[in-house]
């Protein structure tokens, strides 16, 4: 019987989808969390979602990293190598898992790695379970690293007179090694635009930054973002005065995350051209950052020339942005998809990756193979036969053409 | 044909040591270093070792992190994912390693990782391929993440009476969270006097943590390295206005590290009980902190009572501690390798692991099985099966006895 593992249900690629009937494990019943403050580690099942493990983890001073914008359980982030708005500093979820307990599709229950600082003993299992979307066995508990919660945020909002002008600041900031900064976020034109209408505010309808920095101390923090509001005016940021751009702490700032957090369901609320019921493509690449405004500003053109909306929203630190496509009717669907594989071709023509962090699931499967190559796919394949020779984990996922491929030439054989 | 990759040749669990006759293929000719300042990575051939590449990396103000005490291949250290003194603040090769080209056993030239920040496209091999030893395929080229090279560097000494006096400073050192502290090392009394009678020393004969903190600006590393000796003080460190045991800077910091590396060769030249020609046991374990001063003082009880002499170095901070043990003849051999055994078990029951940074290779394959079990171990046997179903990577190493299992019961079906 076919096996689908199921977290929170929040994934957009469609990973948790099953494909071929049998049966879907929901995780939530795996609830229970564990702090140990002194190592600085959460024991969770898989089920746990993010802001009760946040939740938890906050009564010790502590937080988990990762930080994607939705409430994901911590089994489905690690399926995904999900991470969000903090990976600056933390790192994605597959940087933050120490060890897992997994059940293999044979029923054995192994512990990926031993849960020490290091370790030098054979092929990595915790890494090889991580990111392969429930295929290879399902994942039960995790331990993971928590950090110092920090207690002193300031932030600040960088508009730009366009995305390379912001892109230019970001390497800059990134060089000036600012060791405060949590977060930096790049909202374009018309996620400014979207927003605003969502939110009932006036924020300047400019490619924009939104930053913090948050450390022990408000003394850092401030000094953090005062420079780099320094740095942003010396790339040409068009700060003039306005209260709204100053620095912003408590309240404002988490209203300023809220306005970032929004964008997608600002995007469901986007107004088209036609009257008729609106969906919303979302889709996901990294890049190197360098290539990183070159790739943001060609996607941005293109989807304006097929007359559609492009809300972009970026981690774009990390060379990652998001695009929220609002379409509506078969003429637009299939602009909007056709525009998609174009910024995917963009992609991978930078040196890029098609999906950086919302995983493979359907819809990236076929260009998983544009990006990694057939015999990289071949790999992988034959370590999916390998620990799953019936085929039943997550089955026609992640690696399903490349499994085709091999089944058919096994059977030539 | 059985091929068996080797880089440098420094490691000490016997990887690079063919089993299965066949051929060594030695990766030193694959030499090239291209350094990427803007995007702080650096492309190199497996057969580059530590030293050329910092030497190239410095020429643009950048450091590549893990620094092993020996000076290995690259290829090699990501070969047993090597680590080091400064993986406290860098983290281990594992880290460090952006993406790889590897050649499969079918010949297939794969890159393991699109080279980008994140990225969440299925397996991840390249950090399968990381610690696999040569057994999955050969690792040709690789591209690593540098950083900015610190260029104010202040160290100390720092003397306890006892393991467990300066364990409990490295917690509260590491709860302080110094922002600049980089490595921070711990030399038994028999290390200390060891390296004193190589160098011609006189350090105190005590257990002595050695601190180095590095960043941007003197005044930085100075306060933290200032701090760290006011916690050590607290903490009953025996400074007694020792001119040796003050903040050291330039040639004298070079000249504390130049002791610590200094650990090996000095137990190459201890004296033990009788004149015959001495070897030396190495040997290494990881566990939890917490653990660390109760492991280690029993372990060093251990050699003691075994009449035998035990040369210890620790990345205390890591968890991670390496016994030297010099011995002479069949008798002290045997009782070497019998206290190592009792060592190993300490550390699995404890929660560690059988090899912190020193691989596999042919010394440890059976404690693997201890520490991950054999559910664990079959895993990793499948995936070599899967990858190179003739056997011909690096044979008889990692996860041999696994094999031999699986083998068996194929033969038997």
């Amino acid at each position: 019987v076919p096996l689908t593992p199921r977290g929170a249900g929040t994934g957009v690629e469609g990973g948790a989808i099953p494909l071929r009937r049998g049966l879907v494990l929901d995780s939530s019943r795996l609830d229970g969390i564990t702090i140990l403050p002194a190592e600085r580690v959460a024991i969770v099942g898989a089920g746990v979602r993010k802001l009760d493990l946040k939740r938890a983890a906050a009564r010790h001073g502590l937080c988990f990293g990762p930080d994607p914008s939705s409430n994901p359980s911590l089994g489905g982030m690690a399926s995904t190598s999900a991470s969000g708005m903090t990976t600056l500093r933390y790192g994605t979820t597959r940087e933050n898992v120490v060890s897992m307990r997994v059940v293999t599709p044979q029923g054995d229950v192994i512990r990926t790695r031993t849960a020490v600082r290091k370790s030098s003993t054979g092929l990595e299992l915790n890494q090889l379970y991580l990111g392969a979307e429930g295929t290879l066995g399902v994942i039960a508990e995790l331990t993971l690293r928590l950090f110092p919660e920090p207690t002193a945020r300031t932030g600040c909002l960088l508009p730009f007179a366009s995305v390379a002008d912001a892109a230019a600041c970001v390497v800059a900031l990134l060089q000036a090694a600012l060791p405060t900064l949590l977060r930096c976020e790049l909202l374009n034109t018309e996620a400014i635009t979207a927003t605003n209408a969502m939110f009932a505010q006036q924020l300047p309808p400019r490619p924009t930054l939104f930053l913090e920095c948050a450390g022990a101390e408000l003394r850092h923090t401030r000094r953090d973002a005062a420079a780099a509001v320094a740095l942003a005016r010396a790339h040409g940021a068009e700060i003039q005065g306005d209260t709204a751009l100053q620095l912003t702490e408590g309240d404002a700032l988490e209203s300023l995350w809220e306005t970032r957090r929004g964008c997608y369901p600002a995007s469901l609320r986007a107004v088209g051209a036609t009257a008729a019921p609106r969906k919303v493509l979302i889709t996901d690449v990294c890049v190197p950052l360098a290539a990183l405004p070159r790739v943001i500003a060609a996607t941005e053109a293109d989807f304006l020339a097929s007359k559609l909306q492009c809300i972009l929203c970026a981690h774009i630190a990390d060379g990652n942005f998001h695009c929220l496509v609002p379409y509506a009717g078969a003429l637009e669907a299939a602009a909007a998809h056709a525009a998609e594989e174009r910024m995917i071709a963009r992609a991978i023509e930078a040196g890029g990756t098609v999906s950086g962090e919302h995983g493979v699931g359907m819809g990236k499967i076929a260009h998983c193979l544009c990006e990694h190559g057939a015999a990289h796919l071949g790999v992988q394949a034959a370590i999916k036969h390998a620990l799953d020779p019936r085929g039943l984990m997550n089955p026609g996922k992640v690696y399903h053409v490349a499994q085709q491929q091999q089944q058919a030439a096994r059977a030539r054989m």
